[in-house]
């Protein structure tokens, strides 16, 4: 717990110093609105922002960019890209194939471009979009110091209306999503976690229905060429061996996919809060599918049914259990670290999704190489997995811990090389992470003690099992201290820290600068200046960019 | 569900009214700011608030009141009172009975006060009292703008330090409390809390004792005198129902006094907040020890233990409960309301204790008649108690509910007659109990949904039975909302109405006057000009102020 406490800390005064390191960047001066009433004189919301910030934050306000709705928009800038396309790949072959049939088609798409270029931005005008304002806007302060205050308060008397926080970077910002009104957010919210609760609870259905099909004798039956394993000797044991475990795997590869997939759902307006919230899903899915699936084996859903009605024998029954497949683990961290972090290096999902595109519907066309960003909802539960293992192991079998110190030095040599040469950053969450690293350990650290309670139950020590729930209270204090301590200026910046960034802009003279950034940097994409060789909002990057 | 909402916005608008309506008062300028570090330079906390304040809200900081450890002063000022007392009584005395030996005694005992007083106002001296600082401080700002920011804004990178909040009314602070460290109030609470479960849970110990004694056959054995009651006939019938039931009234009625001297160590910096946390233990303890205990007759703590282990079996041992307890219930509302009401009405307690004080330690002595104020944390429980009575039973014994209507109007009468004529306030809370009395209700809902699901379950309808689980949900969520649309404003004041009535202000000149009374109002009782003939902070009132 003080190596816990420490890191912490450390992570603290890393993230304090990286916000003040990127002190020119805009999102540090504005604050994204939602809620905005309809203004009484004029019903248009895009007046109503001016008059309350000029009016309740008339020291710092500066500017506002109202959202709007640009459904309309992006089907027209789609079709637009879409030509663009068309004409390039035309004018490629024509320049290829020096043929003059394919001219007249090129100027007819080119003019069929021009008139929708002046169609997106007729509809750009202000005097035709202003119909669609969403009730969303995002605000500039003159200073950090009232960027925070007007971030921290709450601005209405209505909780429900004028509701206010730091803007994420523009970068971050998922415009889609700031278009879904701000009451059916907890609706969504409720039906992913449902979603993902059930996707937890019964995946284990369809992978012990595959895992039993794929047993040898049946595997016979329905797929006769699989006999042709009985003719080397010894291959057909590393098959039955293998198989079930390789599918199960499989399974679990496909998850961090259909989490992330959920997570986009649920109506984040970042992108960082997004892959949180899939980081979060995915490791209570291993926590459930991987560690708890791997130690209830046999009858599982009875089992589960009687430790609801008998809560007082859960630590009995998973000391047990643990104790029992120690090996598994020890295997289990082997062969995911060898072959994770292989895997990692070769990155073979993605070079197989690049052959068979580029083979298929991309064929012919001018390859454009990508650089993705690290996906953290994949990897982060994974080694939180590793570490939640290792710390419950630390007492039923201690023999797992010089493999565990293996997976982890290797993993650091790995991602060490991945973060620097291979991903680019694509947002910074200032260590963000950290709290839910930390809260994934101190839930390690529990279940640990539960075991712990069980397995001196199962040694008749019940003075020992005893003693240890004082630990547990200790570790769940601690968890709160940690709480109050970091937390909050993790989720918010402190007024000092803003009044100090604003001191040191003074001092370097950037103050107004920094201003007229974050004045531009919040425009909407489908209302940025038509350019047609653009490539949107996604997660990935142009390896280089287009020439 | 709708009636509480609507009560619920009701009381929200109301609490909005009520504060606009008290625009002069000093609170709504000030916050209460805890745990200032010492300043590097001169080694005093005093000159720092002065430095972060006027730097950090440059707008409208106005000037600071930092709190000193008084505990030497107070003691002084205790014998000055003393001191004083014994000269009026010496006074009194030679004034009845013309007699000068009593002349001498009072001219050294002035002499001693005189001596005391030179004492006291050297102490109270800044220069010898600056080495007694508390990290403890009133901060007062020029407008309520600057105070609602302030107050809502997380000031320093370690959220543990200059910890903001808004200043509670000036007769309502605990002074000593605010001498009490920040980071043990935790411990403090912890401890509280253990106290009042543990009194929660083994209040049934003693009472089934005294119970066990107070029958009839053990009695004679105990106190032969109480054979006496055999003489009258029927009297023997009575005094055996009645007894047990009037001890377990009677240890009831201590309960609140015990939980109030309960959060009165928790160290709590206001008198409302303590009341607040008192009444939430008072419900909590009579919903065990009243609702629950007498539902659970014959082994109490074997069916505790057995519904820990089976949580299924909850609802049906609940519901089985609840429809044998009926009738008692019925006389329970029946006499709680007769005696509890006519009790109310005539302060039989107070009564006895005033004339106790009288005829021993006060005889002789001038009466000061005092008026109390309302203890909610004795009142708002029981009828809380009563309205989960009446709402679990509306379903199992509808017959109930006439009783409760009656009691409910009785209630009304006598309270309205009580806080209008009797009770005085002592400290305004702008419907800050309302949330607390929203949250009893929906404990009432759930429990009263529990016991549905039993009863179905009990009746042979299993379909009936589930379908009740979707409506314990909606009562959840409604709950939440509940949360979230209205709980943010009774916690803290928006920026929108602190501008509102600083405007209101500006347009009936009162800015300057209010901000004046807010400069003085928060200044400690130690620290002011020696009054011998004050009463301290008590909670009473004299009823005429003293000539």
């Amino acid at each position: 717990m003080y190596l816990l406490y420490k890191e912490y800390n450390d992570i603290f005064i890393k993230r304090i110093q990286q916000i003040c390191n990127r002190r020119c960047e805009p999102e540090q001066f504005t604050i994204l609105v939602r809620e905005i009433p309809f203004c009484n004189e004029h019903k248009i919301r895009g007046c109503n922002v001016d008059h309350f910030f000029s009016k309740h934050h008339p020291y710092s306000y500066q500017s506002f960019e109202i959202l709007y709705d640009g459904k309309h928009l992006d089907k027209l800038l789609c079709q637009a890209k879409s030509l663009t396309k068309k004409i390039e790949d035309l004018r490629h072959l024509s320049s290829l194939k020096k043929h003059s049939r394919y001219d007249a088609k090129i100027e007819q798409l080119e003019d069929m471009l021009q008139t929708l270029g002046r169609e997106i931005r007729r509809v750009q005008c202000r005097m035709t979009i202003e119909q669609k304002e969403l009730p969303v806007a995002f605000v500039t302060f003159s200073s950090r110091w009232g960027t925070v205050l007007a971030a921290q308060s709450q601005q209405h008397t209505n909780p429900l209306l004028w509701i206010t926080e730091m803007a994420p970077e523009p970068r971050d910002v998922i415009w889609q999503n700031l278009a879904i009104q701000y009451r059916h957010l907890p609706l969504y919210r409720i039906v992913i976690l449902v979603a993902a609760s059930l996707l937890t609870i019964f995946f284990v259905l369809p992978v012990t229905a595959v895992q039993g099909i794929a047993k040898y004798e049946r595997l016979k039956k329905w797929f006769p060429p699989a006999m042709a394993v009985d003719l080397i000797p010894g291959l057909r044991s590393i098959v039955t061996g293998y198989l079930p475990s390789a599918i199960l795997n499989g399974f679990i590869y496909i998850v961090p996919f259909a989490m992330i997939g959920l997570a986009r759902l649920a109506g984040y307006i970042s992108r960082s809060k997004k892959d949180l919230n899939a980081c979060n899903m995915v490791f209570y899915f291993l926590v459930g599918n991987v560690f708890f699936l791997s130690l209830l084996s046999g009858s599982l859903l009875d089992q589960i049914g009687e430790s609801f009605s008998h809560p007082k024998d859960i630590p009995n029954r998973l000391a047990s259990a643990v104790s029992a497949q120690a090996d598994f683990f020890v295997t289990y961290i082997l062969t995911n670290g060898l072959a994770g972090f292989s895997l990692e290096i070769l990155q073979p999902g993605l070079l197989l999704w690049d052959t068979l595109k580029s083979y298929t519907w991309d064929r012919g066309k001018k390859k454009c190489p990508y650089v993705y960003s690290l996906p953290y909802y994949r990897i982060v539960p994974f080694v939180a997995l590793c570490m939640l293992i290792g710390i419950v192991y630390a007492v039923v079998s201690p023999l797992i811990l010089p493999f565990l110190v293996g997976y982890f030095l290797l993993g650091y040599a790995v991602f060490i090389n991945q973060i620097e040469d291979v991903y680019i950053t694509t947002y910074e969450t200032c260590g963000l992470y950290w709290p839910y690293i930390h809260h994934y350990i101190i839930v390690a650290i529990i279940l640990m003690q539960v075991t712990m309670i069980g397995l001196f139950g199962l040694k008749a020590k019940p003075s020992a099992s005893f003693s240890v729930i004082p630990l547990m209270v200790i570790t769940i204090l601690f968890n709160e201290y940690c709480k109050i301590r970091f937390l909050p200026t993790f989720n918010q910046v402190s007024v000092q820290d803003a009044k100090n960034n604003d001191d040191l802009d003074k001092k370097d003279r950037l103050e107004e600068e920094n201003v007229r950034k974050a004045l531009d940097a919040y425009s909407p994409p489908c209302l940025r200046p038509l350019d047609l060789g653009m490539e949107g909002t996604s997660s990935t990057k142009p390896f280089l960019s287009p020439t």
